[in-house]
Formats: structure tokens, C-alpha cells, sequence
């Protein structure tokens, strides 16, 4: 069964909001048995939008909406849905008194404007909204479906939770669609596609090949009648993969390097410290972007300058001698923010973050190091494309090696 | 003059890719005199991508594509356009020259598959990409122009800016539009909404309002014959939102919390020092994401544990007496960063992240403590929705208050 997500709002037509609303619902279609047949941005215009939808209508039985719901006369979901349907927009007093106690709960004063967000037409289902002001829709006429949510990214996401997934899952689908992940990091998409060139092209499963920020993903799409017949499409694939690719691999699905090594430190009872001049916080924010992170994240230093290195225990004569951008200055690095936090493990990032080349290193080049219990090591890094990819490529890069290393030393010590 | 905005991959139908072009593209349109009428995206299919281009040119004059230029057979924007044409595609020996320079200068061998790239229909003129091997294509037929631009972002920015800005420059204009963006902090939309209601709801300028992570944006659009008379029509309703919103305005245009911080430590000569446990060191990576930082950013501590805030300076009894979260213990922190660091400026953030409370204090509340050459003070801030959020919205706040406490404290040395 196809679908089609329409994302409402002429702030998307002007580049000012990256629609995001779109993505997230695009990628749980699939577990849902529906495909998408495409996705469009539409301005706040009755005609436009409702054209949108008829034509969204005439190839794909499903159809959802994002943004248009407020109390404005710029959101016009309700009426050109209404004109679609060739229905007339009522007053629903049932809403009216939801947001009469919402405002109260609030303590404000409900404005005629808000009332705009208590009218439907008779073939549309109110969809609670615990977010927010703008209750969304589910309107069944005819065999097809519609269903319009808020464009708030937060409001949107908890009605999908509480109210559409609920009602997409009851229905009886035909085929479900079950994906699996897996990623890669060090290889270039030429050189997987190298490797594992024969599973390419197939139909079902279906391989795709995606370049990120984190490595080369590898998605294996299986569609079956049921999840456990999907999976036993996806099984043999995934293992050709990961005889392939065996080392490159690093994690699955939803995992993150951050994840990935949030559960390795936890598993071991292990602490973290980090020292970075590269990244400039951005691999302490990452590892802090994990629910829990304070368990074994002990703390960490971005130092800048060769002063603040020295200050924080980086012998000045590694820096003298091998220069700032260097491996040993990496390891001490490491070794330095282990020491002074007090933690089992250390990581440092010194590189050059660019435009211009420092000490003759070019920009892009970096070094990781890496400090365990006393054993230290670091790796090499090259990255290229603008300050912030090159932030998080040596962010992704350092935690994969911490996560290698780690590993590596705990397994020799039993 | 319109102009339609097609993405084409099946991975971003997948959820698997967020577009980025095309709201890179559609906020350069304005400047251009051309309205974005439809945003959508394509799979990798060649009927729907001819549907799709036939639709958008029935109402638009302008088609830019991004993606489906590559060398696979899922890159069909090529047969599409011939389709769409009624064309034949033939292979360019200048283009095929150009690959295999390309190739011989990179150390590596043209594939065959490399060679659907060099083909291209009678009409089309095609567009060097000095990034990839995908040249783009600029197809002029009919009153028509297709621009096709390959997908990996920053190809398309640099085939945009070498080859599809200036052909686009050259054009004649029948209007240009001009955004002048004035960017709030600390006022919701209602709050704004209210203070300068009589200005919204005009055609020309239209004034949008959008909130963000950065606080509210208020949006001027104006359209004129000239970039002059668009400016004419801005500069009274920036004047008026300038009077009503004064306090709450900091920033203008592409203006951000840390370009904006940055310019003031360097027109003062200062140097600046961080301590945050909250932020979990995106406040340190938000200073280090503009270029040059180094010059005034001394370093950061990330001390997400007490014992470490201690470490690093705080006295023990201010976090026994007032707890780690509070007033004092963020002035505390913003006083031992500067200290430590020996920078002018001190900025200290303490919170709880959540999603669990803290000591009594709820998820989302934060301390922002801020210390200049002795003088310190601190500010409550209550953040919302969920921990990246959190992060974002207390490294903003504690960025602006920074900019707001220097410019007062320069100001009184005076």
C-alpha cells in the first residue's frame, strides 16, 4: 500500500526550516507494510494544498500531513482538506471544551483564534493532542486515508506515538517490510561496493549503500508476509556482509559510536576522560548526548592552545619536539585526561580543523590517542569537507578506536 | 518567476537521508527574484521522475533537480529529462575526457559504469563539478530551464556557486525579493505576537515569525523592482520591530549566538574560558564552530561530576550548602574556567539534563554563571523537550547572556 507525507508551510519554501517532520515519518513506513510513493512541500495556499492532495490521492491510498493545523489564517490543512472532500469545516464543542480546560491548565485566556483548532469536517476523528493546541485528524472517506498532524516536530512526534502508530498497526496490512542496518567505518562506498558486489540489485531483500557521517551504511529492506518470513530473507545477506566486511563493521540499526561505547564502559565498569583541541567539545558533547553519560563519563578538557595542553599535563617538550598535531602529543593527551580525572580510560584529538595548514600539517590530518590503564596508543586520521563534517568525522572516528582498543585490552587481561 | 524543487533518491523517501538541498536552494531563490512554488521529492524511478518534472514545468518556469547523477543504475535523472524532452542521449567525448583526466589525476581507473556520465541529450549544456564526477546540467528548451545539480551536498553547493549563481545572476529580473531576519531570545511567539501584532498580515513586506532553537526569528520579505526600493520597504518595519522588541533582539541574518559572541571578544581583545556540566561540552564545540575561535577561546572543562567541579576550582562548600545546581556553584564554575584558563571571561553552566530530577531540581532547570575580570553574576534558565534540546537552548542562552554581561561591563570601564 503506497503513501504520500506532505509537509505544509511557506517557511519550508523559503529555506527557513529544514523539514525534518518528513524523514521521521518516511522511515517507519516501511515496518508499517507501506511504501512511500513521494514526498512534497506545499505553501500556505487552500489551492495549492488541496490540489497536493488530490493528486497525492489519485496514486497512493494513504496520505499524511504535516504543519497547518495552528490557530492562524495561515493554516489552511482544515479547509483545504474540507474542500477536498467537498465537506463543510463544523464546530466541534467537544474540542472547544478541550481547549478550554488546556488554556486553564495553562493559566491563559483562550483567544477566538484558537478556535479555529476546534473545527472538522463530520468524516474527521479528532486525534488528541498532550503536546499542543492543534488536535490532529484522521478523516476515512472512500477507501483512502488521510491524516493530518501538527507541524511542530515535538507535537508531531507524540501524536505518531500515542495516536496514528496505534491505529496504523490494527490495520491489516499485506506485506510488512523489515530493515536492517549495519555500519561500517574505513571504507569508502567504492571499495564495499567492491567486496560485496553480488548483492547488489537484487529485489527482495534489497541492499542500498548510503555514505554518513559516521561511515558507509549498508540497509538490507526485506518484505514478507510476516516479520519472521522478512527476517529469514535479511539472514543471509547479513551474514555474507559480515564475513566481507568483518572488521569494518561497528554497529547496527539505531547504535551510535556513542552508544556503542556508553554500553562497553558500563559492561566493564569503566570511566571515561577525554582531551580534545580538534573537535573542540564536540566529542565531550557527543558522549554526553547519551541518557546516562554521567555514569562513566568522569569529565573533559578542550585545550585549545599548546598552553592549555601544558597546563593540563602534556610534557611541553612532546609538543617542542614533535609539534602540537602529533601522535605522541595524542597519547599524552589521553594519558593527561585519564590522570587528572581520574578515569580507567583516556581519549585525546589533536588535529587541524583548518582552512590553513599549522606547523606544515595540512587540514583534516589528526591524531587519536588513546590511553588504557597506563597502555597507550594512537591512531592516524585524515578528514576532509569543512569544519564541522571534520568535527564529527574525527568524533565518530575516536570513539570507533576507543571502542576497538578498549576491547582489545580488556580481552587481553583475562 | 517560479521555480519547483525536486530531490530525487529512493533513500530520502526511506527517511534514510534528510534533504538538505533543497532548503539550501529554496533560500536562495528570493535574492533571485524567483518564488519557490513546490518542494518535493522523487524515488529512483524514471516514470516518476519524468511525472514529476512534467508537473512541475506545467506551472513553473524553472526546475532545479539535485541527485540521480551518479554512475549507478538507480541514477536515471538523465533518461528522465530525455524522456521528458523526447530527446536521445549521447556520449560527449568532451565530457568522457574530462572523467578520464579526472580519474588519471586522482591515481584511480574509470569504470565502465563511470562513462553514464559523460552522456547528455542535444539541449543540454553541461556544468563542470570541480568536487565529483557527476557534471551538472542546464537545459534551456521551449521557455523551459532544467538546472540538474548531483546529490551529495557539497557538490551541489560548489556546482551552485561556480556555475548556477551567476548563469542565474545574469537573467533578467522582473522583481527582487530582499529578508532582513531579526532573531529574539527570551520572549515566546504569543509574547511577540502581541507586542507587534499590527505588522503582520501585509503582502509586501510580509513578515513571518518562527521559533527556534535560538529563540524567536521575525522574517521581512520585501519585493521590489530593485534591491534598493526592497530596502526601502524593509527599513520602517525593522525600525518599528526594533523599538517594541529592543531588549529581546541580538542578532540579525545568518547571526548566531557564537559568531556573535566571537566578534565582541575580539573587537574588546578578550579571551574567554569555559566550565559546563549541563552542556556536556556543546557549548565548547558551538564557541569552536566558528573559524578563527582560537584566537579568543582559551579552553574548556567539562566537569559533569561534583567531584570534578571541584577539581577544577569550586569550592566543595558552596555545592554542599546550595547544591549543585544553583546560582552560586554556576558563578563558581564561570570564576574557576577564567581562572584556570587565565582568560578574561568566564561562562559556567550547571543543570539537570534529565530526564530525572536532581537534588529537588527538575529536568531542564539550569544555572548560567558568568565572570568577567572579577565581577560575576548568574541567570536561571528553563529549558524544554528533551535532552539535545536542552543542551542547544542552554548553550544559546548562556552565549547571549555572555554577550549582554561583556557589553555592559566594557561599556561601565568606559
Amino acid at each position: 500500500m503506497n503513501v504520500e507525507i506532505l509537509s505544509i508551510g511557506t517557511e519550508i519554501l523559503m529555506g527557513e526550516l529544514v523539514d525534518t517532520n518528513a524523514p521521521f515519518l518516511a522511515a517507519r513506513m516501511p515496518a508499517l507494510g507501506l511504501t512511500v510513493r513521494g514526498i512534497a512541500q506545499v505553501g500556505d495556499s487552500v489551492e495549492d494544498l488541496a490540489e497536493a492532495l488530490a493528486r497525492a490521492l489519485q496514486r497512493s491510498d494513504v496520505v499524511i500531513t504535516t504543519g497547518g493545523l495552528g490557530p492562524t489564517q495561515d493554516d489552511l490543512t482544515r479547509e483545504a482538506i474540507a474542500r477536498l472532500l467537498k465537506e463543510e469545516l463544523q464546530l466541534d464543542e467537544a474540542l472547544v471544551e478541550g481547549l478550554r480546560s488546556l488554556f486553564a491548565g495553562r493559566g491563559a485566556t483562550m483567544t477566538p483564534a484558537n478556535l479555529r483548532q476546534a473545527y472538522r469536517i463530520p468524516s474527521a476523528q479528532a486525534l488528541p493532542n498532550r503536546q499542543g493546541t492543534a488536535p490532529g485528524l484522521w478523516v476515512q472517506k472512500d477507501g483512502k486515508l488521510i491524516i493530518a498532524l501538527p507541524g511542530p516536530p515535538h507535537e508531531m512526534q507524540g501524536l505518531w506515538e500515542q495516536e496514528v502508530l496505534p491505529r496504523l498497526q490494527q490495520r491489516p496490512q499485506d506485506a510488512v517490510i523489515v530493515t536492517r542496518t549495519l555500519k561500517t567505518f574505513g571504507l569508502g562506498e567504492l571499495a564495499i561496493d567492491a567486496a560485496i558486489h553480488g548483492l547488489f540489485g537484487q529485489e527482495n531483500p534489497y541492499l542500498g549503500i548510503y555514505a554518513k557521517a559516521d561511515g558507509v551504511h549498508l540497509r538490507i529492506i526485506a518484505r514478507a508476509a510476516t516479520p519472521a518470513e522478512a527476517q529469514r530473507l535479511i539472514a543471509p545477506m547479513e551474514a555474507e556482509i559480515r564475513q566481507a566486511l568483518e572488521s569494518y563493521l561497528w554497529g547496527v540499526d539505531d547504535e551510535t559510536p556513542e552508544t556503542r561505547v556508553g554500553a562497553l564502559l558500563r559492561e566493564h565498569h569503566l570511566t571515561l576522560a577525554t582531551m580534545e583541541s580538534l573537535t573542540g567539545g564536540a566529542l565531550a558533547s557527543s558522549i554526553t548526548d547519551v541518557q546516562g553519560s554521567s555514569d562513566y563519563f568522569k569529565g573533559g578538557f578542550v585545550a585549545y592552545t599548546a598552553a592549555m595542553k601544558i597546563a593540563h599535563g602534556v610534557p611541553p617538550e612532546l609538543i617542542q619536539v614533535h609539534g602540537v598535531v602529533s601522535a605522541p602529543v595524542a597519547e599524552a593527551m589521553a594519558e593527561a585526561a585519564r590522570m587528572r580525572a581520574e578515569a580507567d580510560v583516556g581519549l585525546g584529538i589533536t588535529g587541524v580543523a583548518g582552512p590553513a595548514s599549522l606547523e606544515g600539517r595540512p587540514p583534516g590530518m589528526a591524531f587519536l590517542g588513546l590511553s588504557f590503564q597506563g597502555r597507550t596508543r594512537s591512531v592516524e586520521g585524515r578528514y576532509i569537507r569543512g569544519r564541522p563534517l571534520v568535527k564529527r568525522a574525527a568524533t565518530v572516528h575516536a570513539l570507533l578506536e576507543l571502542y576497538r582498543f578498549v576491547t582489545e585490552q580488556v580481552a587481553a587481561q583475562r
